[in-house]
């Protein structure tokens, strides 16, 4: 069962202004939400078919709201609803700034998919943190969670002023900006302690951001292809220096 | 000016069926028209708004109807309008199984985005030649087209039986799939000339085509996530041996 205030609830989560009043945020999918479910956030509501329930025996003390097809179809953020929605507290991330091995930093990412992207791709390589402008996507969007494919409850997020935090980086950290015009990673080694910066899809790196790097780096190009997405590069850069 | 059957003729071709029948697709995004118009596709018509038809000189014979934003938004495919939506001719690919160097195939990609990304990303790496196995998204789907950026003019897809393709290869030609649990990449040196197999985003590489590939591939995993989006593996993968 589903009440109209419920109902009404989970939609209104669309809205980032609701997320943050609520501190909550909608996980859509079995994939998704099995992995919430096996992580250490806290579950407000499951909503799910019965044919759901009966296929997914989950060893929870939640208690899981049985509902319609139709039902899940009203509250639903997808384009085609899954058989079941989680709606989720926000964690508190503990603001650790360890730059230790490899970290990543997202100046003005806007597309969705992409960020969600490069969060799965982060957890692939065992990147912890992902450190972004404050002027990124929210990481609560629904289209974000949907894409990390269950990845967001491994990867921590921190929205930050991206200048502020790298000027107070310490000498061991070396900053490299992911650019069109910078040295080939094939003849880069990148200092022990790093923080990688990639740019919004249109625009690149902020000038501002761009100034405070220590060495510019560039995915080698062989064809016309005028430049590569984002989360492509993400992946190409640290499948490079992740390994 | 638009006309009605304009109208009807440009929305209907967000059909694959109408898009066979008329042996024509729809291009949008100044970025997507550009690349197009310096191509040597063969181009229908053009609408652009006196803004787009202003800051874009285009030095082509053809004519150009400019038209409101309001009519734009009647025939576009997008969520948001361009200010330019471009008809074009589908080409005439010429079926030429050239497979020297490295070379893709793509068995049962399903997800547009993802389609497109990767055809981006051989723009980008130089591989000409795509192969999808019949039951992959069609190249023509607007959202495939728009997610090329441009790339859909550089590079050839072919639809065929890969598993038939495969059988017919000469023996200078290894052929390899990504999967989960292969070779590291890292270690792996490629044939001179070789086919790699990317598979379906949720099912991977069917049994029937993986039986016939001489070696597994995999990008090294250092963390949880499940999988790679294939469009990223696809991006890791060429990044590696095209360089």
């Amino acid at each position: 069962m589903i009440s109209r205030n419920q109902i009404k609830f989970v939609k209104s989560l669309q809205q980032k202004k609701y997320r943050i009043l609520n501190k909550s945020f909608v996980v859509e999918s079995t994939k998704n939400v099995l992995e919430i479910l096996s992580s250490s956030y806290d579950i407000s509501y499951i909503f799910a078919t019965s044919s759901w329930i009966n296929s997914n025996k989950i060893s929870s003390t939640l208690e899981i709201n049985e509902v319609t097809k139709n039902d899940l179809k009203r509250i639903s953020g997808q384009k085609t609803a899954s058989e079941v929605l989680a709606v989720v507290k926000m964690p508190e991330f503990q603001k650790i700034f360890d730059f230790s091995g490899v970290n990543i930093a997202l100046d003005n990412i806007k597309d969705p998919g992409n960020f969600g992207t490069i969060i799965r791709i982060c957890d692939w390589f065992g990147i912890k943190n992902i450190y972004c402008s404050k002027n990124s996507v929210d990481l609560y969007n629904p289209k974000v969670v949907q894409s990390t494919m269950g990845s967001i409850s491994r990867v921590n997020v921190f929205y930050t002023d991206l200048t502020q935090m790298i000027n107070s980086l310490d000498d061991s950290v070396m900053v490299y900006a992911s650019v069109m015009n910078g040295h080939e990673i094939q003849d880069c080694k990148l200092s022990e302690n790093s923080l990688i910066v990639f740019g919004n899809e249109s625009h690149g790196i902020s000038q501002e951001v761009l100034n405070l790097t220590n060495e510019k780096i560039t995915i080698i190009k062989k064809g016309n292809a005028e430049s590569l997405n984002v989360s492509v590069s993400v992946g190409i850069i640290l499948n490079k220096f992740c390994n």
